[in-house]
């Protein structure tokens, strides 16, 4: 290979100093986690295809990474696709002696020709409508005149090219068939598994498999990487870990304000202060569509408020209308549109708008008592905030919604979210089992804190103190001393060969190693450690005792 | 989906307890690592390809988990297949018309008919080497036989039958050659990225990669799972941890040395005491081999002479003899047979044989320094055991060679291996760079620690004390208190509902929760907590002070 190696876009590779920040953030959150009650668990980096697919929605679907079956993994799709081209050659070939090219007939000669042992409802389904057999007949078409008949031929019907041409014909069709359907089929043949999307479905899937081990409700954290076969940008990886925490089996509205509290709690123990956790509930969004008649307008809804910040008033009430929102909706949304002050302020201009509906008075009743108890438990650094434009995962969450925006002044999209999802588990047969869970952005958080530069220092500290190899008989010296210092948890090392001592010394400033320890002939003779400070350039002769407790 | 979900074979969910004895052996990992002046890194779970196909030997190749192109990763594909078709067909058209089916023609001229935007040097010799073409035209024609003619027909000469009948059959032959040759072409066409097989390979391609912002000689170590598509049975899984370290960029042998004291350190940390370093140097293995002449038989001899405790003497020299070394080589051999006694006697056993190769005495130097070196560092708990027939990894290795056994009574395969390379990342573009390191089997040092028991019983401790919920006032109480002692350090928890007293008490026992806390009206009245030892049942009324005190 003579090219520079490079690894896959979307990908990073991480270095030490990355490495000690990342673990620093995922620390940290692991600990606020096991204080509040969370277990770890952790799940395979791939699963069976069945338990992702269709869990994500078609775009979703798209972008989970698919892992070939290992082994000779065609040689399953061959043997079939053999049999395949037999079965509908043959068949193919009857048909089209007997019938003339009526693509009606054709079609549903096609369908009936699907082979006996890939016929199944959904494979019939499939190609009724994935084919489009008229263009697939008149590219075939082309195709034939172009390659197959003279000048002369073209001028001639084809039909009448008798069996040697409907037999060209027939492979044509079959080819351009299974170009167009093999994608399905040879799909399903070649791979069973994939790569996790996210942690939340596995976890469901975790569930449902180990209920009969599991103490419910479960409160569990999982820290491990997910991908996705998005387009890379910046920011937007193709690798990336998701931290999530999750408590299944409980419907309790304390759950709601543990997570809060934990957010605070993480994001205190980061000392990134000043974040604002914005809440919302479903039940509220469902309320507001009850109440305007446009339940089926929830997200162009609360799209065009979201925008009331930077386009007003005016066109926030010209976008709900070319969506299609009457005008008697908007009038009845006016309270809306001036939602000011604190919580309660808002809660009550909420109240006046969903007055009629039960879901709407319901979700405004589980936000008070949030909003109650967090007031009485206090927050430390954190602002929570009504946000009735949050409707994050809408398909998904049926009570609370949260995100997290990093402090005023930082400009980054939201550094956590999560919410109240009640049936999250009945994809998987176990239904009736409400889970609500948050996660944290690693990524964002960890760019956020560079931002705002609060990486403790202490953090990417590796070696404290590098001995200078001078021969073989000091190294040896050296290497006890750094066997002894290691043993008293001091990060030491030695230079491994005689080098320059300028290249050594080099060595110690590039890798930050705040000391050296020098030992000649003389210390060696004296039993004795020159130490030398590399920031101040002062140097001490100590004992092994000395030296061992000022670098301790 | 009806059926209980399920993960792919060979794969593993960890549940909490499992999730903490891991971390625990990988924290006492990465600390000796820094200790030893080691720095982590970390690589993307899938690299392109070619960085990883033909580095680990065909069956590595086959044992790679390759992914899916994302997006349609078929369109690409059935373009060019419709392409190759069209262009195939055309061309076999023609040569059948003119030419007599003689098979080595036959294969010649398919050879010639490969299409022009596949044709390369590799895509001939595969089809080449990997198409039977008697086997495939026999098998043609025996579908031919059976699906195309008639009885009558079958009495006739095929290349009689005319246009229509040659169609037919290179339709089957375009079948069947797309079947063989599919599978080089559509797998480099719909994968070009694979999860990594080991940590040893990404990390040559980092450092050739990083090469201009890596300070050499450069410790490294790596946490992470790999992957690999083997046949999963007891103890070997499809993904599972490496944990790795190793230095490049210098020969010194006090690596070797440092990596022997490493091994010791992480043993000896883990409470894991007795293990044997086993060592061997691939030079007395290459010494040997030129001392009796053999210098392709050096695996054949080392699995032999590594059966000696077994079957004994003779019985080795018997297969020995069976494998074709000489009578004269084996004769040289005779002190390898009684090899006995400490290090330094092995080694002047091993002089006798090796006086003559100047590489074999290479080796016994590199060894007698390491010896030397370890004999005045001395180790802790593990035993360093001269092995000649190590040879693991013997393309791999250059120097020297490590294994670790678990202590003994306890049946395990080898914990950890490793050794020097003198040429890794040289496959990348950079030569010259040696390379040293070492690796923990983390799943069966797990086993091995389960087996004897050396796991802490404090590392699985989780919540300490939960909080019974007695109802929204008496919970809030509760939840003000939990606060608390969380931001003391405490993990602890309130039941999310009030639900039954012995539904939440048999919660706390089922998860081993050592205490509760139980405030109902008295409690609530009077700012008290009841805390319950949940072993010992006895029950003490504290205020919050002195429940922190005494849970902290």
């Amino acid at each position: 290979m003579a090219q520079k190696p490079s690894i896959p876009k979307g990908t990073r590779d991480f270095n030490a100093v990355e490495v000690a920040k990342r673990s620093y953030i995922m620390n940290i959150i692991k600990e606020q986690f096991e204080l509040y009650g969370f277990q770890p668990i952790e799940t395979p980096s791939f699963e069976n295809s069945d338990t992702l697919m269709g869990k994500y929605g078609d775009e979703g679907d798209r972008l989970i990474f698919k892992i070939l079956n290992s082994g000779d993994f065609l040689e399953k799709f061959n043997k079939s696709l053999l049999e395949v081209i037999k079965d509908s050659l043959y068949n193919l070939l009857g048909f089209l002696k007997v019938e003339n090219l009526d693509w009606k007939i054709f079609k549903a000669r096609f369908l009936e020709f699907i082979p006996n042992h890939i016929r199944t409802e959904k494979s019939i389904q499939f190609v009724e409508e994935n084919v489009n057999f008229e263009k697939l007949a008149l590219d075939l078409w082309s195709l034939i005149e172009l390659n197959f008949l003279t000048t002369e031929e073209k001028q001639t019907d084809f039909l009448s090219r008798g069996e040697s041409g409907l037999s060209d014909f027939t492979m044509r069709v079959f080819a351009s068939f299974y170009a167009n359907f093999g994608t399905s089929y040879l799909g399903s043949n070649i791979s069973e598994k994939a790569l996790r999307y996210d942690l939340t479905v596995p976890f469901a899937r975790y569930v449902v498999q180990h209920q009969n081990e599991i103490e419910f409700p479960f409160k569990r954290y999982q820290i491990q990487p997910v991908w996705r076969a998005d387009r890379p940008q910046k920011g937007r990886f193709r690798e990336f870990y998701q931290c999530d925490a999750d408590v299944v089996g409980s419907t309790s509205l304390f759950q709601e304000v543990e997570f809060i509290q934990l957010y605070d709690a993480v994001f205190t123990a980061l000392d990134l202060k000043g974040v604002t956790i914005k809440i919302n509930n479903r039940k509220i969004l469902s309320g507001i569509a009850e109440v305007i008649g446009a339940q089926d307008k929830l997200i162009d809804f609360t799209v065009a408020l979201d925008k009331l910040d930077k386009i007003g008033e005016e066109k926030v009430k010209e976008e709900m209308r070319g969506k299609g929102i009457s005008e008697d909706g908007i009038f009845k949304l006016q309270p809306l549109f001036s939602l000011e002050g604190d919580f309660g302020t808002q809660v009550e201009s909420l109240k006046s708008i969903l007055n009629t509906s039960e879901v709407g008075l319901k979700g405004i009743e589980e936000l008070e008592f949030i909003d109650a108890s967090i007031s009485k438990l206090g927050l430390k650094t954190a602002n929570l905030q009504l946000d009735v434009t949050l409707a994050r995962g809408l398909n998904y969450y049926t009570g609370a919604i949260f995100e997290v925006a990093a402090p005023e002044g930082v400009k980054m999209g939201s550094i956590g979210g999560g919410g109240r999802y009640d049936d999250l588990t009945s994809i998987f047969g176990k239904p009736d089992t409400s889970g609500v869970g948050i996660s944290f952005g690693l990524d964002r958080i960890y760019l956020v804190l560079e931002e705002l530069n609060l990486f403790p220092e202490t953090i990417t500290d590796a070696t404290k103190v590098l001995f200078i190899n001078f021969g073989e008989k000091e190294a040896m010296a050296c290497l006890q001393a750094v066997t002894n210092l290691r043993q008293h948890g001091v990060k030491a090392e030695l230079y491994p060969d005689s080098a320059k001592m300028k290249k050594q010394m080099t060595h110690a400033n590039r890798r930050n190693i705040p000391y050296v320890v020098l030992v000649g002939e003389e210390e060696l003779n004296s039993g004795t450690y020159t130490l030398k400070n590399m920031k101040t350039g002062e140097q001490e002769k100590l004992n092994i005792q000395e030296l061992l407790s000022t670098l301790k």
